[in-house]
């Protein structure tokens, strides 16, 4: 019986890795490192890179093989069920393929579980960070784009086809021209990604002549400015924010209203921006929930970047 | 070992009764019948009748209790995991119980699970009905409301206070001012329950002067009339089947996107109106599902009233 588990966390420019010790449902990240994601070449180093990493790791601390459970791996694509990632751009891999198999092949058999990056975070928060204990948890990620990860009954809900939580491609504004990354029009990541919130900013800053130091950085305005000047209570920063929480907020309740979770976390490098976020959210969001669901609480994540390797490690304990 | 299950769908006019033999994971219907819904005194007649019922049916096929696995039951309104229902309006239950150990206690300790009617229905389809062999399913019921159940993983997903798949209370229409039963606005049902096509059939009417056999029978409009005139190739009926059909098509896709379903089931009375509805439904969620969750198919109920019983029956059979 094991006591050590790795979960590892893929993004597109660094692999970050956690060791945890566990005991019994728990888990102490005793140590967390991370190396360059080498996508050359199709991105074909970097599940050797990992496994390199994490054998180096094993044989530093001298651990035995019968000491250690496994190793989780979230990816920036779907995954599902059965560990099959399909489209992950991002590491400029071409090809569909059992990614816990080829993982696990390269570790000598380690049993290994992997997930989606958002689901992997959505995990780790209801494990360790805000949503600790809740069994039923939805997180939404605001940063480049729009994220999103399910918990349900304490695990993992992938989808059929690794795609549910996919909260940023929701349909929120229905005549809305400009296209979408995803090819659609009118998503809630349109809205609510740092991009978005730079468009809504713009948008409303054109549409009025009120003073804000907001005008002056209107070319190079960003999701912080907007978030700065609505702390500093400039009334077009709390305008705009006002309007980014409307968005998001109505988005959330409609999830919501069809998923009643116990707890949504809002996490992503925006949500850095503090309770201001969920404060612009809240009203919004209380008009727009169905009643059976209102009790729904709508908090911060709190593990910042390290949620997606206690998720990880946390597929591999029950 | 027991061979047969129950399955109750409890109705606010009548309880419809299921008998089955158990098969592995299979059960065929043997039997079928139903007894009124007695509301007076509060619905305090209700159980006690259903256990009658059921007792009286196993004395009259001389079944040992050995051979009984259980019974499910559905019902009205919220019902949690651990089997407590809230706010059973259409029963005139004034409190919240646990309705599984009531029921059990009437039936001399036989094994009883509860769930919503939706969430029955939907378990229904996704055992033996249109939904068959899929592993998640969402079904949407059109009917004087809007309901709808989820299944993830081949079971019922309750939610965190039983309110999950509360799809008729999404916000669908952001400015609506007209109030939805449940007190918020611009719900989904409000334009996709029976009474909702009436309302959206009367606006589009009283937009235009184009002559329809609609016009002379506007103020005793059906949902039924609107689909029947569509089917007659009406083109003022048409039309609001395709305005129907965009918000629900809007409505399917915005979930289909977060719960990344292999099925979702369209049932419900006005579900009866066939293909029609299907092929409304299909080119607005086109237009917005996500890529990822494209796949989805959407197919009609295949049990009509008998979705609540098998769905009840299959709670007690893994």
């Amino acid at each position: 019986m094991g006591k050590y588990v790795f979960g590892i966390d893929v993004g597109g420019t660094s692999v970050k890795f956690g060791l945890f010790e566990v005991d019994g449902s728990n888990g102490n990240l005793i140590e967390k490192w991370s190396i360059p994601t080498r996508t050359e070449d199709s991105g074909s180093h970097i599940l050797p890179d990992i496994a390199d990493s994490i054998k180096n790791k094993i044989s530093e601390k001298s651990y035995g093989l019968d000491e250690i459970i496994g190793a989780g791996i979230g990816l920036p694509g779907p995954v599902d069920d059965k560990g099959i990632i399909r489209k992950a751009v991002n590491l400029y891999w071409k090809e569909d393929f059992n990614v816990e198999e080829r993982l696990s092949g390269l570790l000598d058999g380690m049993k290994v579980k992997a997930t989606n990056d958002a689901n992997a975070a959505a995990l780790g928060e209801a494990w360790a960070g805000s949503a600790k204990n809740a069994m039923n948890v939805l997180m939404i990620t605001l940063g480049t784009g729009v994220g999103g990860g399910i918990v349900i009954n304490g695990k993992v809900y992938a989808g059929t086809t690794g795609a549910a939580g996919e909260v940023g491609h929701i349909m929120i504004e229905r005549d809305f021209e400009e296209k979408c990354n995803c090819g659609n029009a009118g998503c809630l990541e349109q809205f609510a990604s740092a991009t978005g919130m730079v468009r809504v900013g713009r948008r409303m800053l054109s549409e009025t002549a009120d003073p804000s130091p907001l005008r002056e950085r209107r070319d190079r305005l960003t999701a912080k400015d907007i978030w700065d000047a609505a702390k500093d209570g400039d009334s077009m920063g709390l305008k705009i924010a006002g309007e980014i929480g409307r968005y998001l907020g109505e988005g959330l309740a409609i999830i919501a209203t069809v998923l009643n979770p116990e707890v949504i976390v809002i996490g992503g490098g925006v949500s850095a921006a503090g309770k201001i976020v969920l404060e612009s959210v809240e009203k919004h969001f209380k008009k727009h929930i169905f009643h059976a669901s209102a009790g729904t609480k709508i908090v911060l994540a709190s593990l910042g970047n390290d949620g997606g390797i206690y998720g990880t490690a946390k597929l591999l304990i029950d």
